[in-house]
């Protein structure tokens, strides 16, 4: 492999989403070529093609069958590697497009959700010395059996990011809509900054937390890895911010993000017995039933008498309202109270392990601006807390500004 | 196999063009089943799909490549099979779906034309003991190098017969949007009969000379396999045409079909000398051009001077001429005569074989009408004559009421 100076690309949807943005991608691709690069590219589906096909299949089932729904879903990658190909020949540039079927991409059977387990990379190393340009649909695998497989949210970035780890490259350039990872969300932050680097731990504290650049999937797959992830815009040719090793970052800042929330409510079931296997029991039962917890906070009272709150996606609130309900009455607790007008304010960043005093800063600042913070919970490089839906905009404000402005 | 009662049924893309169009068919699928059918289903692409991917890569490319057209190509079908098979679990029928790839449709390496080498039936027949209606991808197929490949027009009827040989069934559904094969196109003549039987040298005449329900080559495929095609269609429950060996036809017409052409032209190289071989040079130099010739007359004169006419299609009529010309001027013919606004009506039927006479009823009720007779060509099942364009109608009307009503 040695004598191959190979790049791994990842191209999103909005990248491929027209002939124009194509043949634009062509182009660049074709840089990299001239600059000496064996480039693979990993696609996804044209623009909101995926969106179309799930809706084409609205018409037909509620409730497909995944497996149908893969071999559905898998043609949108398939369009986009055979219309980038045809763009890098109108180029002058020799291509050859593969599906996940044809370079080997194997996962398991656990279909719209599975896991890559081994990846061939003859047949991509012969065509990139052939000169060409090897385009692989992303998302995409089979199974043992050869049924088509998908990988899932994220799943382009997912199989770029095992390409990049099959051929041993360094780097797997994401190309996406923005220009890299920023310290905030521009629509609410005026001027947030492009970090330079950022570690893959907090790439998944801040994609866990709202941050929707990356999925935290790519991101732990390319730290199992050791890949580091370009994120940069397929629009200009600025860098972008590398997700890299924190070991190896030449900067560390105390705080490198703030992300906020409103999609979640929050539960509280007040006074129920202080005893073991209390809480296993609830977050048991939610996870039977497929909702998943972001915040957990116990509080315990007077004479073994304790209040669990936790945080829930809204659209799990109804269900799980009556399984906290069902629990009380089991337990003798008093009541459950719910809240959906939340927002869930965090700051992350590696910083938090060395540095002391810092959730001290964040709770101070926003005292200062009369914010009161209903619950907080913290992690080894984030803290968040959870406010009034109100307070959403001020709270992420008053915190970029103590720590990044 | 022979504990399954198997049949193979393929839909085109005017069956599948609507979810609610696969709901019916998945409804008359689900009928078979009831019956104690073993199912097998090709599909071809929804609707119009097809052209719009072919519209899609021309944005990109006026002369994509083969390989990656075909990668383009075949995502029509996976869509379709896909559909089809959501469809059919929605009322409650076991199905699953293969791409060409799965089911092992082996071809040669000829992209966008390829032909079949070898199907394997192990996991079809696998999935047919399940219980299961197993819904193939029509018109793809994958090379020894499982690269995609396509098979052409009327891909997806190979497909289907290709699929029947394999299987042993005897006889193949053709489900489309007409309900069987006519003695005459509709539009022109009033009240066509429907054909019951029709055999496959018949069948292979009349798609030759413009009937469009059948393309001739899954027609050849299925005489060479021996495989009954029930021309039928999807929106009915009548008996179709069954395109079948002739000896086994239980009833045979003099004249089963009347059809008429109107897309190609007539060109004559006047007064060439009548010596061997010109006649080779000038149908190999239009082969080498890639057009293909359909009627052909030579005609002797007095001391050795001949004419040579025949009919190319209109689209290459401006390079065919050059090549006559050139030809004229190499051999010292005279003059090099073209006509535009000709038809060929043809007169095809098994029973002409055997039956004396056919060629002088024809010209007789031609010339009855006055419909002049500028060119004549006829094989063993069939008589063709050139006429002026505006004859067309006429000259089919007097040929089907001399020997179909």
């Amino acid at each position: 492999m040695s004598d191959l100076k190979i790049i791994v690309q990842k191209y999103g949807g909005s990248s491929v989403a027209t002939a124009e943005r194509i043949k634009a991608v062509a182009e660049r691709i074709k840089s990299y070529v001239n600059g000496g690069y064996s480039v693979v590219v990993v696609v996804s589906a044209m623009g909101k093609t995926t969106d179309g096909l799930i809706k084409l299949a609205s018409e037909i089932s509620a409730n497909p069958s995944k497996r149908e729904m893969d071999m559905l879903l898998a043609t949108g990658e398939q369009v986009s590697i055979a219309m980038l190909a045809m763009a890098l020949h109108e180029t002058g540039v020799g291509a050859i497009s593969f599906t996940g079927s044809q370079i080997r991409m194997l996962t398991d059977g656990n279909h719209s959700n599975a896991r890559i387990t081994s990846i061939a990379t003859e047949r991509i190393l012969s065509s990139l010395r052939e000169n060409k340009v090897v385009i692989v649909a992303g998302f995409q695998g089979v199974d043992a059996d050869e049924n088509i497989t998908t990988l899932g949210r994220g799943g382009s970035d997912t199989s770029a990011v095992a390409l990049a780890a099959a051929l041993k490259t360094r780097t797997c350039e994401i190309y996406t809509d923005v220009d890299g990872v920023y310290t905030a969300d521009p629509r609410v932050i005026q001027n947030p900054r492009k970090l330079p680097e950022i570690s893959y731990d907090e790439m998944l504290e801040l994609a866990r937390l709202g941050a929707k650049v990356l999925h935290p999937r790519s991101v732990e797959f390319a730290k199992k890895y050791n890949v580091r992830l370009h994120v940069r815009s397929s629009l200009n040719n600025e860098e972008g911010t590398i997700v890299m090793p924190m070991e190896e970052m030449m900067e560390k800042f105390v705080i490198s993000g703030v992300t906020h929330k409103a999609d979640e409510a929050k539960l509280t079931i007040r006074n129920i017995p202080d005893r073991p296997g209390i809480a296993a029991a609830l977050f048991g039962k939610l996870g039977e039933n497929r909702i998943s917890v972001n915040m957990i906070v116990q509080s315990t009272g007077h004479d073994g008498i304790a209040s669990i709150s936790l945080t829930v996606l809204k659209s799990d609130l109804k269900k799980a309202l009556e399984i906290c309900e069902d629990l009380r009455e089991e337990l003798g607790g008093t009541k459950v109270d719910y809240k959906e007008d939340i927002a869930i304010v965090s700051a992350i960043g590696v910083g938090m392990m060395s540095g002391y005093g810092v959730a001290a800063r964040v709770f101070k600042a926003l005292a200062d601006h009369g914010v009161n913070i209903d619950m907080i919970s913290t992690s080894e490089i984030g803290i968040s807390c959870v406010v009034d839906a109100k307070y959403m905009e001020l709270a992420s404000k008053v915190i970029h500004a103590e720590f990044l402005e």
